[in-house]
């Protein structure tokens, strides 16, 4: 009997999996039938914008984190497909940073071509996973338009529901009092809000550096970011200030551990996301931290305690698209049999040295070529198109440099793309004058 | 064996179905053994306000719908225990439309005073609950900070966890490219945040009349009001307008039917609230309108399709607290088999007579006394303490008397108990002038 596959989220790490199975039906192969559910109305995942916050319009939390004039806040040669070109969807090459509307069409465009939306159960919740006395998975969906419940046998779950939707939201003292707007940044949506207004951030990672960007660019009076162990460092706008960690706010007024203090008109807490997986079982339930070796999975994506279950793109991400196709084909060719999943010990001893590997590196571009190592481990043993992934690498090094000249222009800047070989077109205006951010404007080179 | 009773929330209904037993075994009466699951830290409910949006700590669905500054929207009088007066709590009488920290401290006296926090388990939300080959419910909980699922078995369960915690959210064109900040009124928290803003509220209900109110207070620039069906036809103040259904919006402009049009910089949709219980399966899980009558709930709270099942508090309200007691007193004596729950058809046609009669109701005032007989059949069923309940009627007529000559002026009316025939003392400042609303300042009569 054919095995049969639940695919749970049909964002970046969703899509490239149906797009592994797919490519295999392709050269002639027999796949197992593939169920793909998606709670939201359309694919994308986080790159599916929506100007909803909290719970959206069935009472599901929202999952997308997405934000008017988000750019790419990394080259697009370090996340390029290696079977599905930016030449090959644009039919031209095209400058290195994309906004979202771009990259938006560039993930889709591919799974248009691969013809696997009938795949996809759109607006469908998973409510439940756990495993079941035949031993297989019992997913228990609602659809969510016709308020309909139902529970379904799968082979394997490949859990692909992303780890940038559900809010880190620390509290601060005088946070019940505050005179005005604490967001996190997952609902953060359009940096106008917050036009002419004095704008605290909380982190330092790349929600407030990016969100605070957007803000200045599109005319915040002042920006504050808190940090608590250390300033980014770059070489910030008159208007923009790096202090120490927020101890409290009173009435509009936020002091510091300095014993600095400001007064502010806002507070957006750029604090991180959790790992959430409330539909897992508990012993399903993948609880590990935002790193590069994700606890409990063996080679990043198989569930050493039952490696019927595979989790996607639960790594801290320097690739992103290009990781989850690596992780996508080797869980495909697991899943079919190609690919042999050893016991459990010998699977623990892998992550095991994957912690430890990643953490005797000392700096962020070791980590960079660490992930370059483990997406060339990956894709050694499928028939993902190789590609030069220490090219990537040197995007993502240049990047760093850039930003670190100046985190205002480093967008201006255009790399190589591994995959055609073709070097970006600088883009025809500089990010910080470039307001209008559609795709009909990008695309004007 | 000691029947097992798991309470789903520890808001005002739970709060009055866990005094309910425990008055039961004040008098001696042997008790089932009660467990009560909360998601937040602390009891209240929506009375335990929270500064958080979106998703708490946990990547909970944030339940509070409570903002600053609220004061009771209807008189206490209206709502007061029968058997815990204002007086009790307070040892004088105080006027006749709280602030939200005065009705807390209210609800929490009850129970402090009762000792049944314990039956409590806090921060523990509830995953699943089903029906098991038992014939009893299995009920799947998460104690959220130490990330521990578990299942317990239960004789009833009593659903108690609200339905103005979920917001109906519509989408109209151009809210994906508004250029402002777009938010339910269950994420409205601090009118302050609006001070000098142009606002357009969406909704006619108790959020758009009394979160307009709110924010005109503390000094909103302007607010317009869209309605579907009717403006909501008060004597409102110079810079506040009702206008017709918002067709769409472009840039920072809304739209309306009749052709006019408003530059605004938010949208506010008061559009209110979803019956949503995901984690009920879906043969236990309540389908209803927000109205007096529910489906399927026979005398208002026992589930027509397994009356071991019960819901609480899941009509729309005239009466609130005191009509959760008269619900939680007779659920407890059905529990407890001193009310028999008849077959079926009959409680089929019981629901099906309250639906007539609420539909051949004419207005609120039949609406208002309509619950008010509703509160009277189930008392007396029990031994809760009989009270003049048309008196509390009377509270409701003159509230609506008392709107209508003045909705900025309703707050500085007061009205007489119907618990201990005491009127409340006419308040020391004119709500629209008392900017601070804390419990200190309110009880300076």
């Amino acid at each position: 009997m054919t095995k049969r596959i639940a695919i749970l989220g049909a964002g970046p790490s969703g899509l490239a999996q149906l797009r592994a199975f797919q490519s295999a039906k392709e050269k002639g192969e027999d796949i197992p039938e593939i169920v793909c559910f998606e709670k939201q109305d359309d694919w994308g995942g986080l790159w599916n914008y929506t100007w909803r916050t909290g719970v959206d319009q069935y009472g599901e939390p929202v999952h997308g984190s997405m934000y008017r004039y988000l750019w790419s806040n990394g080259p697009k040669e370090g996340l390029e497909f290696a079977d599905y070109s930016f030449e090959e969807h644009f039919g031209k090459q095209i400058a290195s940073y994309p906004p979202r509307a771009v990259l938006m069409d560039y993930i889709e465009g591919r799974v248009k071509k691969a013809g696997v939306r009938d795949w996809i159960r759109f607006e469908t919740a998973v409510r439940r996973v756990e495993k079941n006395d035949n031993g297989k998975f019992n997913v228990t969906v609602c659809n969510l338009p016709k308020d309909d419940e139902y529970t379904e046998e799968f082979d394997h779950v490949i859990c692909a529901t992303g780890h940038f939707s559900t809010p880190n939201v620390p509290q601060f003292d005088g946070f019940d009092k505050f005179k005005g707007r604490i967001l996190h940044a997952h609902d953060f949506r359009d940096a106008l809000e917050f036009k002419d207004q004095d704008l605290l951030i909380i982190g330092t990672s790349y929600s407030a550096e990016d969100i605070g960007s957007q803000c200045w660019k599109y005319g915040a009076k002042s920006i504050t970011v808190s940090h608590r162990t250390a300033p980014m460092g770059f070489k910030w706008p008159d208007n923009w200030q790096e202090v120490p960690l927020l101890t409290h706010v009173d009435g509009n007024t936020a002091y510091f551990k300095d014993g600095t203090s400001k007064d502010v008109d806002a507070i957006l807490l750029c604090t991180g996301y959790q790992h959430h997986f409330p539909f897992m079982a508990d012993n399903l339930r993948l609880r590990t931290a935002n790193r590069l070796a994700t606890s409990d999975l063996y080679k990043g994506v198989a569930w050493v305690h039952d490696p019927d279950l595979f989790y996607l793109g639960m790594q801290d991400q320097w690739f992103t698209f290009n990781m989850f196709d690596a992780q996508a084909w080797w869980v495909r060719d697991a899943i079919m049999g190609k690919i042999k999943i050893p016991g459990k010990s010998e699977m623990e001893a892998d992550v095991a040295d994957r912690i430890a590997r990643e953490d005797a590196g000392e700096d962020d571009y070791q980590a960079i070529q660490y992930q370059a190592d483990y997406i060339k481990e990956l894709i050694a043993e499928t028939d993902y198109p190789s590609f030069n992934v220490d090219g990537a690498c040197e995007a993502f090094f240049e990047w760093k440099k850039h930003k670190k000249e100046d985190i205002m222009t480093f967008r201006n800047n255009s790399y190589t793309s591994v995959i055609t070989n073709t070097k970006a077109p600088k883009h025809h205006t500089p990010w910080k004058d470039a307001l209008d951010d559609s795709l009909e404007v990008y695309l004007q080179n």
